[in-house]
């Protein structure tokens, strides 16, 4: 087997991790000597073994003289575990295969430098491209301090969410809705306008229940009902409600008391201020954000520019009125360049639906920058 | 080679007279002699010989004995040439294998009961399904005497066409607004609604120059330019302004004078009745018509239940604005299952744009009874 072949061993354990090692990134490590594989590892949840310690530990001494393939280099630094430059050193190995560097300013590098010095011959950026993509969210949670967000709009050809009398029941297939309902266990939280929560009180969960969701609500007076269903069967820690100084303050308290987490946030235009809101629940860990609506919701999003990228269903139906509730709502161009962009479109049909997936790229409009985590670079 | 082999050659040969042949169907014909092809022809223009008699005409005397492959059932009728059934008894061939009946009444399997009964073995329905598709225009037409009619729109992924200024250059990209002007070549009319004429002022030629295209604009008061690009560089004649007794009299007699088709149409709602105006060209022998918006010309012909197929071309851009110009307007359902579907749905891509095709099912809500010809009985 060649080095491609081993990393992408490695690379399969890493995805093992998907939904559960956040705000950690997916990692795997396979350790190799003599065309055999010794041990593997990846990164079964945040808090447990890094993937290169758990593959070193099952491989004990056989580690000595041995190769690594692991898909992130290393850490330098000490988080809920030690360094693992230190083991790696230490176990032995005589080369160490990475597949992309570790983004994290605090290792960036480091590590990759510490084992040469210490005479291991190192390989760096073997599928580095698709990794980079793989771990996404952890390059934007890591680097830039916010969550990566998502946007998921589920709606008809032209553009609509609902008739004019705010029904949608259902607008996409049952494939669709299924396939919409599973894209949440990827995500760290999902976010939801309060108009949503009072139209269809929904219950906010996901189909896979291998990890805790945050549920927030972006509620700027305050307006939820602690008997909304989404608070039913969660801990209340896991809500979130995002209000403003708009909202009554003894009613702040009350849900704080009830253990509901009750953010208030800085008003921009009247509405929560999403970037600051952001950076808030990055500091809760939260590293990945899908948000399901309404339109204004996303429209504000979009606006401050926190959206990385959009999963749109598209149903093959038309409302054909311009009275009838719009996806994405809230922005106001004049000019066709100045519409928010999406890139790197991928296509899928999912029953009569089909999904469009694509990447946000705010530079449409000259000189304004985007926030758009560029993986070329 | 099989007879389906063969059928197939003559179904290639039908193709050629894509956008010529109209309002007549497009038929292929092959004439084959112990393995081996005698003759081939085709429908290459209304007026023009039959497929079946110009592979005839080619054969001359080798026609006895032989097999006729001919992609429709020849004609039983006079029409502008004489029935094509008499020249097939009389060629002296002995099998005929016919890819569909002739959906017009006047020859309905006549023709098939008459080859029989003059001792010719014949096989009907090879490639019929894929014969009543390409043939689609055709069925319509003939069996309905109304145009089979295509919407074609180009908006944003959240049903836009323009920015709240009436700015849309350009919503698509190149590649797909070549692709759609190719399309106008497809069809024996394009129809525009005032609006469009007076803010884009097109020209609607179409990229192919091989035919004639009509032009109509929906104007129910008659406020279009005689100076309007549309007329420029064409025959009057080719121009038709379908509008209503709110029209100026006056300004009816001098287009008319100028050569411009003036149709007076009953009035729906205030607006032109669209279904009435569908009928009126039929009895031109306009036997397809490509709609390009805008909006409310869209919606109109929605309602009146006259489109057949739609053609919407997105861009991955958002305006995220509900007070931007919709892709389709005029229609008001109140819930999801009131809405106009599509089927049968086709996905492609053109560069960083998404084309989604399919056809119109007025029948989404029970009880209300499709126009669009069911191609599975």
């Amino acid at each position: 087997m060649t080095d491609l072949e081993y990393m992408k061993l490695a690379y399969g354990l890493a995805a093992k991790g998907k939904g559960k090692a956040s705000p950690n990134p997916m990692v795997g490590a396979v350790l190799v000597k003599g065309n055999s594989v010794v041990s593997e590892g990846w990164h079964r949840r945040c808090g447990g073994a890094h993937a290169e310690i758990e593959a070193l530990k099952k491989a004990g001494k056989k580690a000595c003289g041995a190769t690594l393939y692991v898909t992130l280099e290393p850490c330098f630094h000490f988080g809920r575990t030690p360094p693992c430059v230190g083991a790696v050193v230490e176990s032995g190995v005589k080369r160490v295969v990475v597949g992309m560097k570790d983004p994290n300013p605090l290792t960036a590098g480091k590590s990759i430098a510490r084992l040469r010095r210490s005479g291991i011959e190192v390989t760096c950026g073997l599928l580095g491209q698709e990794l980079k993509k793989f771990n996404e969210v952890f390059i934007k949670y890591i680097t830039q301090n916010m969550p990566f967000v998502v946007v998921k709009t589920a709606q008809t050809l032209d553009g609509k969410i609902a008739t004019r009398t705010g029904h949608s029941q259902w607008i996409t297939s049952k494939k669709s809705r299924e396939y919409g309902h599973k894209l949440r266990g990827d995500f760290d939280a999902i976010l939801v306008g309060i108009q949503t929560v009072l139209k269809d009180n929904p219950r906010l969960n996901a189909s896979r229940v291998s990890k805790k969701l945050k549920k927030i609500v972006l509620d700027s007076s305050l307006c939820v009902s602690s008997n909304a269903r989404l608070f039913q069967q969660v801990d209340p820690s896991d809500c979130i409600i995002a209000t403003t100084r708009k909202a009554n303050a003894k009613k702040i308290d009350r849900m704080r008391r009830q253990g509901v987490q009750v953010i208030v946030c800085p008003l921009k235009e009247g509405r929560v201020h999403m970037k600051w809101l952001m950076e808030e629940l990055a500091k809760k860990k939260i590293s990945s954000v899908l948000i399901e609506g309404g339109g204004q919701v996303i429209g504000s999003a979009l606006k401050e520019k926190v959206v990385d990228k959009m999963f749109t269903f598209i149903a093959p139906k038309i409302v054909g009125d311009a009275q009838a509730r719009v996806s994405v709502d809230g922005l106001s161009p004049e000019i066709v360049g100045q519409c928010v962009g999406l890139k790197d479109i991928q296509i899928k049909q999912i029953s009569q639906d089909v999904l469009i997936e694509g990447y946000v790229k705010y530079t449409y409009v000259k000189g304004v920058k985007s926030c758009f985590v560029d993986f070329d670079k």
